[in-house]
């Protein structure tokens, strides 16, 4: 169990995606083979491109040698374990994963196109051949649905789920609330960023949202959807003046993907813009963030937030299935409840932490109180960005009042000093009370 | 592959959670077993406890014979495979717990103080006898974020956690900020409501958070963290006058668990009450729910969501580690990427699917416009809630107008007879765009 096992990657498409596994797998390699117990390695053994001269934006030079042109060769090299499919559309990308799993070779893709059309057909050979296919990056980038849906919450029914998971609609609906820009002048804000594509009929008209929605409710109610049976509208004729009115009731406009259990086996799915309350959470996922807000019978409510797109979010969760894959080559099972002590690290002394701060002094309220505390801050070198002291109405010449500091960002330890020093000012009647001001991103 | 493998659960412990263990696995049992194709039926088949005469809060009966009041015999037992330890404590669970890893038994636990002060130990013994130790349950209640952290995030350096993880401190300054109450009357109120135990000491005083920093911190960063060397205050000190002021400048106080990566291998975690802006999404984290945001380096901001504590969220967890302990012993590896297309099921068509409306109406504005709509609507027994027809200041008298209408909740294909009929109307000039009101919990 105490030896590497080197997994070897075939990469089918070299895209934006696909150069953002060669990135990480490049960054984080060994920190990946740190957690398995040192036990897997994974490797880029061969990358299927159009064009093998063409330019690659990865932070490292691919070998020449691991291009090729023709995908039956990628899938054949016995040098390649497990196949990650990324060229998307449903025709070629279809025979890649088809093949993938006759030669038992487990499948990674992000391909939500392929599987919600499909996916009957390849889960049939996927069956037939006892070799998965992994599909994280498939829905919501990096954000983790899949695998929650299908391990964390496999003891739960699922009651609904609500989800914004285009991330370019969302955007788009953002700067058409924020600005008051029409659906074509947002639109082209969107190209203009690289948030939409040169197409971006099946980000607004709301397939690509359907797409990931059927693989939700497919997941979480194991039988297959008819595409074609979805109800399915999407964000081109949503108006400032619709956002507007929303605004004034107390909504906002999202193009939101509903899944809900009704009884007797029967599943409603539907994607359309839809007024949510300011309220909700998911009122608060702005730009081309997603969510996924997710209810089941015993975890209550639940919601998954992050980028639902984009080269290393996306990467991200190749890597993860890439990562269970070579686990179940590599016969590990799933034991990841051995905490991997991997490696030497130390917590940074408490001193040491820096943010800035709230601090509440009690104080004896007389002339030269501030001058007296500001002037040991200042000796201290730490910066103050204003002063508060709340008068109590009822007694506003009280003679112990609240003084509150609010104070740059500093370390702790040169704070702790400080404070130190002001508990011993007559005027400080007891020790300070400090609360932390959090630059959160 | 397709005979199903009882996999025999000794249950130590049978207060809340453990309840909740029994109630999920009667009511989605079944449900569990089809999902893993049929591969798997969990059974309780010992229970430990101190009082076999005492009356449970169980769905169903649990026949007295499953009692036991010996720990070692529970451990023992040869139709237990799997332990899930719920006693609290460090004392007796440790006994447990490394009792049943010498037994090869995986164990399932939710003790966050065990594992932050001696997981270093169990980690050991886990290791030494190749026996997982799935700990989900142990932080945040219902939410996968161990397992998303351990496998989702598996390819991601990780450069922060910013974490709620206690529920009834969230509550108790919730409280404090909606009602202006004092600490110690947030504090009585959570008590009534179940919030908070009896001796609330390490909920209030941040050590309920500091344990499951600790266990996120050390999977992140495969180190052992010294308990005694983490910078913990609670929320004892914070006042309705602190959380006012933070309100006038923009901030929210919640306990916050901050985890940061610094360079050279050390790591900053530190749990104290902390302004954070409202803007940020952890400040509409109300209640007792639980929030933690990660931002790996490939994956970016993402954030988890749910309930953090309580019977059925927790159990949720249990459960999750519980299918995946079955699956090792199983011998099934990780293979989810089989779809199981376990049942039956249709979609709702989507004329039987119910939300309110907003519908816009391209009019020509002549008196009884509003009249002629109604009477339609009306006449198919759809509700109006509301009408508007934005003015355009520069064109008061506009002879084509939006006219819109707020419909009560009605199944969407009365709503397309209606429009269907009101499309025929002379004054409607096209077809009315609708969008839906969702009632999302």
């Amino acid at each position: 169990m105490n030896t590497c096992s080197p997994i070897g990657i075939g990469l089918a498409g070299f895209g934006t995606v696909g150069s953002g596994v060669w990135n990480t797998l490049l960054r984080n390699g060994e920190l990946i083979t740190g957690r398995t117990g040192g036990q897997i390695a994974l490797q880029i053994a061969k990358i299927l491109v159009r064009d093998p001269a063409k330019v690659r934006a990865t932070t490292s030079e691919v070998p020449p040698a691991m291009f090729t042109t023709d995908w039956r060769s990628l899938v054949a090299d016995p040098a390649v374990n497990i196949v990650v499919e990324l060229i998307g559309g449903t025709s070629d990308a279809f025979d890649i994963v088809a093949a993938a799993l006759r030669a038992k070779k487990p499948v990674v893709t992000g391909n939500k196109a392929l599987l919600a059309q499909r996916g009957v057909e390849l889960f049939a050979i996927s069956k037939e051949f006892q070799t998965p296919i992994h599909f994280e990056a498939a829905v919501a980038g990096g954000i983790p649905i899949i695998r929650s849906v299908q391990d964390s919450f496999v003891g739960n029914r699922i009651l609904s789920f609500s989800g914004i998971i285009n991330g370019t609609s969302n955007f788009i609906l953002g700067r058409m609330s924020e600005a008051g820009l029409t659906f074509e002048a947002a639109l082209a804000e969107a190209q203009a960023k690289g948030y939409a594509e040169a197409d971006p009929t099946l980000d607004v008209n709301g397939w690509d949202a359907a797409h990931k929605a059927i693989l939700l409710a497919t997941l979480a109610y194991g039988f297959p959807i008819d595409v074609a049976a979805v109800h399915v509208s999407g964000i081109e004729q949503v108006r400032p003046a619709d956002i507007a009115f929303a605004n004034s009731l107390g909504y906002v406009i999202k193009l939101l993907a509903v899944i809900r259990e009704h009884p007797d086996r029967a599943v409603e799915i539907r994607i359309q813009p839809s007024f949510i309350a300011k309220s909700n959470i998911l009122a608060s996922v702005h730009g081309v963030f997603n969510a996924v807000a997710v209810h089941g019978d015993a975890v209550g409510e639940s919601l998954f937030y992050g980028r639902g797109a984009g080269q290393d979010p996306t990467a991200s969760s190749v890597v993860a299935d890439l990562v269970e894959a070579a686990r179940s080559l590599a016969s590990l099972g799933c034991h990841r409840g051995f905490l991997p002590y991997c490696s030497a690290g130390r917590l940074v002394p408490v001193g040491d932490t820096s943010t800035a701060y709230y601090v509440r002094f009690d104080v004896t309220d007389r002339p030269g109180v501030i001058a007296e505390i500001a002037r040991v801050l200042a000796d201290h070198r730490i910066g103050i960005s204003g002063t508060h002291s709340p008068v109590n109405p009822a007694n506003p010449d009280a003679e112990f009042v609240d003084m509150i500091f609010l104070l740059h960002t500093c370390p702790f330890g040169k704070l702790q000093q400080a404070l130190t020093h002001i508990e011993t000012l007559d005027c400080v009647n007891s020790t300070p009370v400090v609360f932390r001001i959090e630059a959160l991103t």
